[in-house]
């Protein structure tokens, strides 16, 4: 039996919505039918708008990082489902303040597809839209949901990144630029200690032994690299860092839109790789069912291997930020940091989700 | 097999301090043996320090609470273990700024004991004590580890109110009264759906059927007021608020160190019950493993009795801010507040767990 603090499982999104907005009046709006979140205030003229939006059962990615310096607009989806062309169409319009909309896409095909269609339908109604793909995660190439990899922990830092940008008054290519720089600086790789339960299904989405570990996991259940028995913390922390880490550089065509254009164009992208003297951010996330005691353990080992690598790490993020419902597990991301990035970084924000600095 | 995120189980408290000072070096340090969590910048001479503490397996609380506008210290114990007086003694002298310390102390007897002896010592060295007990939960009258009423989720709350008034200059006396006063106004009630597991222990502390939950849970898995089958949230929502905002008065006698007697003398208090147009806070809180947007689902019906009820929510707090390891369920706590103690909740805080306005 599947239990859960729910009423009936076809009305989650919608109560959660519900319970989100009343809870953060001050700082966000819930729109239902179609389904999106967005800035009490928006629009903000001559900001550029910055939207995103996934399936649900990830919070609080998206809908909690709705607000001044982070997201302008989130479309969440039901819950591990994309959400539709006509939601980023409403909040585009809803949040566009004359300068353009940012659309910040984890790679999975359902999001590219219907984000693609939103984009199209966007700039038919004459607001400037470029659409950035997130795919950090290193774990595997090709998965359930995703021609090349998948998109996860990058994504809470791109968009607290590109939201303080936009708040400073970056114009819409510029942003675009630092989007796409964003996710080629960071990587990210996760593992699960136990499944998740999707409402809709009612049972575990995949099973794992009592003693076994699966490693690259995606934040849907997505198999990983492989399955191994349960191990230490440390060794575990080490195995997702020197994933990470070691990584060769990966080199993904990208689709998108060009403005002038008036058409997709494909951009051939590669990363650069973590050198010794890089300074990063590194980030432990929860996903989801994991007491932040234990993401402290983990931290703690991961500064003892990005010491031993050479990285250094100047700024850190430790919570649940982009769950898998009620699944044990983490994830790590490092983002490797310039200026630009820490200044960006360092700005204040207000959601739900994150706050510092006002 | 015990799934968990942690290397020897004797080392998690360390491992997991240590992780936590160097992600929040700028806000925090931690002392090992005896173990406390103390503001970075402690002393702050002339004001007084405030320290709290009790088992780990709670987190945030207390160590993710330490920091400007909220706690001077905070000592852990081991897992659901009260810390020891040598821990309080040590966190008292490293952060007494001159003009007394308060002691926030969650009503469990291995915690009113430890922090009493912790008075008589802290006094010893010349340092003014005052120690204030929590017991807001509305479930039970003694409890496995408990005369009276358990120490819960008001503790959340009165470490912020306190902290903040602690920060404005409130002396010694003013706070313990302050202290005092929201514990009075404060009540709260848990639930669990499922058990957690202690690393000690490796397996479930208690055994809940796949269609059972136990309605006013303790956050140590003690037993609640009754074992019942599953059902909506919205159903076990209006359980949790009515007990709460129903709840008679309640009386207890509670021991405070008199510091003109040099010597404990015994308080009659009595709670005040809550009345239509009363103004609250409203606190949803996860137990660990339930997601936030559960927390929501339970937040949106918690608003709709509040309102049949005519209480006003003015503020609220949704999170996992005192939790029970990996425990899935939620508690809820409703605080009667006034114009002192809304200034006091809006003042600036920076700590690891809460942060905003600075």
């Amino acid at each position: 039996m599947m239990k859960k603090l729910i009423n009936n499982p076809d009305d989650i999104v919608r109560e959660s919505l519900e319970g989100m907005a009343i809870a953060h009046s001050d700082l966000i709006k819930v729109h239902l039918d179609p389904d999106f979140i967005y800035r009490a205030d928006a629009p903000i003229k001559n900001k550029v708008a910055v939207i995103s939006g996934g399936g649900s059962g990830h919070e609080p990615m998206h809908g909690g990082f709705v607000g001044d310096g982070m997201l302008d607009a989130a479309c969440p989806g039901q819950v591990f489902t994309s959400p539709t062309p006509d939601q980023m169409l409403e909040a585009a319009k809803q949040v566009h303040g004359g300068v353009g909309v940012l659309n910040i896409v984890k790679n999975y095909s359902g999001d590219v597809m219907n984000f693609e269609m939103a984009a199209e339908l966007t700039v038919s109604e004459g607001i400037p839209v470029r659409n950035i793909l997130i795919d950090d995660d290193v774990a595997v190439k090709d998965s359930l949901y995703t021609q090349g990899r998948r998109g996860v922990g990058v994504t809470v830092l791109v968009e607290k990144i590109c939201g303080a940008a936009a708040a400073v008054g970056y114009p819409l290519n510029q942003l675009a630029d630092l989007c796409r720089k964003v996710n080629l600086n960071g990587r990210s790789m996760g593992m699960a200690l136990t499944s998740c339960t999707t409402p809709a299904k009612g049972s575990p989405t995949f099973n794992l032994g009592d003693n076994e570990i699966e490693v690259g996991i995606g934040i849907h259940g997505e198999p990983g690299r492989e399955r191994l028995p349960l191990k230490p913390a440390d060794e575990i922390t080490e195995m997702l860092a020197l994933s990470i880490i070691d990584d060769p550089a990966y080199s993904r065509t990208v689709r998108e839109w060009d403005e002038t254009k008036g058409d997709w164009i494909e951009l051939e992208l590669t990363d650069p790789t973590f050198q010794t003297g890089d300074s990063v951010l590194a980030f432990v996330n929860s996903m989801g069912g994991t007491p932040v005691s234990e993401l402290y353990i983990v931290y703690r080992k991961l500064t003892e291997i990005c010491e031993q690598k050479g990285l250094k790490i100047v700024r850190n993020l430790v919570g649940p930020y982009i769950t898998s419902l009620d699944m044990q597990g983490c994830s790590i991301t490092l983002l490797k940091l310039d200026d630009e990035l820490i200044k960006l970084w360092d700005a204040p924000v207000k959601t739900p989700a994150l706050r510092w600095g006002r």
